[in-house]
């Protein structure tokens, strides 16, 4: 349990760090680097997750200096089932000894008992000796589909542990628009009621922190320029987490509208244009070249707002 | 891989044990009986999960002569982190060996190269030996609320090797109406606009099997009575997995609207009602309770369609 409220400490974190950015750490196995994979058995998962671990490994060392935070992508290490949980949970922990603030991928969505489960599971850390008392993320994404009863044991639990929630209102790929773009009687967009809803439930008592926050976030992609403003409005106490630039398409400054004019209120989140960066800086060793993106993200970032 | 299309297998199965229905196992610890808890270490995650895999065990034997198919709750599971995720890919080895049709509850959801991770890990049968070569169930849930292109690493991937995909449509839980109950401009809800778009790509070349129904279903809440007939008109060939009868509240009788005239087109899930039927039945043993409710379940629905 964190006697500091998450959006109090992630803040802090931001300014400490001087930008308020996220490391999207998605990795896939055949885009390591050679020299990482060296030896690997190619039937072996263990092998695969042992290379994932020790790249990733890498890459928060890198980081951790420049970015105030990791978004870690659960899919990732879901892909080698219970071994890829295993390391995702150790990944948490690595991340989290080196100061970084943890975002946990996993977006999840369920009812009733089983939203709970997901909820102390993905979100809590864990209170079981033999599972290394595995601390779960500092905040994990979540699906809000399924409205807002689905959301309150992960906002619940999240309360309860000085942690945050992220939910997905407008996701940065294309056909996202196929349900979050359909036009309301009423003239809104879904992802604009849907972020209507988030703005209320975040705004419960005890939810909003010192710096004027809220627990619960909303992701919202880079790649909607367009709507970022008007989300803004809806959703003011809320964490934009943004993702969706670099491979994605989309530019630093087109998430302008997504933080308040001082600079606070989202955070700006890479993923492969940081994570692959070695892939086009074959002059230094990877973990330069990780580095050396990590801190472009930062001054690109913190000049928008000086 | 399945030479046999996932539509016409389930179809086949409901045929041959006489009724469309499917039993939902998601196992919390707690609710367990007290025989079967007996000697675990109450701080011991492997004690739990042990236990809670002797009981599903005895469930799955209990039912697989009665019940087509099997959906697993997999929140239920990863509440024990890797440790579940290896028990619950156990669980759905031994329910296929039992002839069971498995639909892993897993309502994922996420874009791009990640849902490809999601669809391999969480549906794919693993090509690793050190995972011991685990299968995927044959069928998963997936959450729709990020679009047609997130859904298309799911339905690419179960095309292919023969299995299928359940999309969130319109969930049995109160607070799904915050999102899915919108009324559009267009006139139709939310719900229904995802119905259209689920029966369009339901409809792809090689996706309906010889029975006319597609490898891409729907849930849809028994408690939804009312919607029910719209949503079986929106989605003509789309199986639609009904959860929501028993504790949930609603009625065998009141999913007939989700099912076609003749008793096909959908899937009766009954859960906590059976799984936890012994809590009723103390007068016999645990799995005599839960065959019973079983039995009772299909019985009950196979007299709708006769």
């Amino acid at each position: 349990m964190n006697e500091t409220h998450f959006a109090d400490r992630l803040s802090d974190r931001c300014k400490e760090v001087g930008a308020a950015v996220c490391v999207g750490i998605d990795p896939v196995y055949e885009r390591l680097p050679d020299e990482v994979r060296a030896g690997d058995r190619p039937d072996s998962a263990a092998d695969r997750v042992a290379s994932i671990q020790r790249y990733v490994r890498g890459v928060l060392n890198a980081v951790a200096p420049h970015a105030p935070c990791v978004k870690i992508q659960s899919a990732c290490f879901e892909r080698y089932l219970w071994l890829g949980v295993e390391a995702y949970f150790q990944t948490i922990r690595e991340a989290r000894d080196l100061g970084l603030i943890v975002i946990g991928d996993a977006k999840r969505g369920d009812i009733g008992v089983s939203a709970s489960h997901y909820a102390a599971g993905c979100l809590g850390d864990s209170p079981f000796g033999d599972l290394n008392n595995a601390p779960g993320p500092d905040a994990i994404t979540v699906n809000a589909y399924l409205g807002d009863d689905s959301l309150r044991p992960f906002l619940d639990h999240a309360a309860e542990m000085g942690k945050g929630v992220f939910a997905l209102v407008r996701t940065s790929n294309p056909g996202g628009d196929a349900v979050q773009s359909l036009r309301l009687a009423e003239g809104r967009t879904v992802a604009e009621s849907v972020a209507v809803m988030i703005d209320a439930m975040g705004a419960q008592p005890g939810y909003v922190g010192k710096c004027g926050l809220s627990l619960l976030g909303a992701v919202i992609g880079a790649t909607k320029k367009d709507e970022a403003a008007q989300l803004r409005q809806l959703m003011p106490r809320t964490i934009f987490l943004v993702p969706g630039i670099g491979a994605q398409g989309a530019a630093v400054e087109d998430t302008r509208a997504c933080f308040h004019p001082d600079g606070t209120g989202a955070l700006l989140t890479a993923s492969r244009s940081v994570l692959y960066a070695y892939e086009h800086a074959t002059d230094m060793p990877w973990e330069s070249a990780v580095r050396d993106a990590a801190i472009a993200l930062k001054d690109q970032v913190s000049a928008m707002f000086r």
